[in-house]
């Protein structure tokens, strides 16, 4: 193949394919740490940390979006996309998916003030969500709603860990896992928006191979959180596990 | 008084005293383009450019208020805000702030596809509008809403316009005013949650006066941009009234 046939826009089906063949096989479904919640093996409090850590991420969903809303000169676009945050923060206090969020730290017993503080959340953690924000402030339009494309893939995994959470977590009662319910159909419902969106507006090569990176960029970060997830509640070492990342340091600096 | 006595945050009352005298004072309002479009004295290719002109900064609102949205981390804040966005652009196609202003543009007889792809804005006009989605893009989210302010003195200018319109421009259809009547409502609604937002939270003197510049800063903004409506079609000189920028500089340039 020439530098010149190569460099010729994919067509519609064979990108997609791209995207989604980078995306099944980097996506957060296959983390280590995904596979001990979805087969119950994380304990309670792994469980809450991970509620705990994902709330930062959650919080800036909203914030994200309407980072996109404003790179786009598309009343249409704006208003569809708009739903989004509105899905996010709800009609009333109280209502939408961060205030579900809060339901589901509530239901696995953490306190929710600390949940809403922050203070608890790992660096890493935070630098990888604050790293997405940055990448969708400063990337042209096709690729920050590209790099939303993580969730064409999250309808299969919000089902599976609705059973999962049910079936091993049942101490966990079934109205905090209303932000999954939720996500079952309004993932596919925002997906097949912006994948239709992306595909119609990634007409050049470049442009297409643009949007690959910025989902392997997205998915990199989901993934990133559960290494650090990982690394300082599953495989702390040396006794720790399950401490919270503070108290792992202070007991390692109590130990030199 | 004491560096001290001046460093400390004023009333509520004095600060939106402050925040109203400078913004009364300096409301476009008092522009000399204004006053000519008011007491009937503008001629129709003068408001057609205020019209066609003024649709930049019409489409920037949406954006501006995405980007003051991007930077909250309250629901509640984003809830009420995001109602400015749907405000512009309308529940669905046709319909919201900016699709009357191109029923607007209609009314008083331009091309509204020259109107929608800007490309008869002013130069000027487009570094005024610029510049204020780049302040607000890089302020803090207290000077961004501050800078919002301006909104305080539109119901009143939008209720004489409505007025100054019916009565010296009968050409121009009732319907195509739906605009201006629509934000007499809107401004007020939007202004009230915007001063008493501002005022909780500007809790410093230092932030206070933050809030006053950007208040300051938004007014020369809209200022500017009547500055340079009148350059170019109101004291163009030379016999050249009533061209457009590009006319102007072709004539100019044919006649060097």
């Amino acid at each position: 193949m020439t530098e010149e046939q190569h460099r010729g826009p994919l067509s519609e089906e064979a990108f997609v394919d791209w995207l989604t063949r980078e995306g099944t096989t980097r996506y957060h479904d296959h983390h280590p740490f995904h596979k001990l919640m979805h087969s119950g093996n994380l304990t309670k409090l792994q469980l809450q940390q991970w509620v705990l850590n994902r709330y930062y991420y959650q919080t800036r969903i909203p914030i994200k979006d309407a980072l996109i809303v404003s790179k786009s000169e598309d009343s249409n676009f704006r208003r569809i996309w708009l739903r989004r945050i509105q899905d996010q923060d709800g009609q009333h206090e109280g209502q939408g998916g961060l205030a579900s969020w809060l339901e589901l730290a509530r239901g696995v017993g953490l306190d929710v003030d600390e949940v809403r503080n922050f203070q608890l959340v790992l660096p890493g953690v935070r630098f990888a969500c604050d790293g997405y924000i940055q990448f969708v402030r400063e990337s042209p339009l096709l690729e920050a709603v590209a790099s939303s494309l993580t969730e064409l893939f999250a309808p299969a995994l919000m089902a599976q860990r609705l059973e999962a959470w049910k079936h091993h977590y049942p101490w966990v009662s079934s109205e905090a896992l209303g932000y999954f319910q939720m996500r079952i159909s309004r993932a596919s419902l925002d997906s097949k928006h912006a994948i239709e969106w992306v595909v119609q507006h990634a007409i050049t090569y470049e442009l297409q191979e643009r949007c690959v990176r910025a989902l392997i960029r997205k998915a990199e970060i989901l993934w990133h959180m559960l290494d650090c997830m990982s690394m300082a509640y599953v495989e702390p070492g040396r006794g720790l596990e399950g401490a919270t990342y503070d108290q792992r340091h202070s007991q390692a600096a109590a130990q030199s």
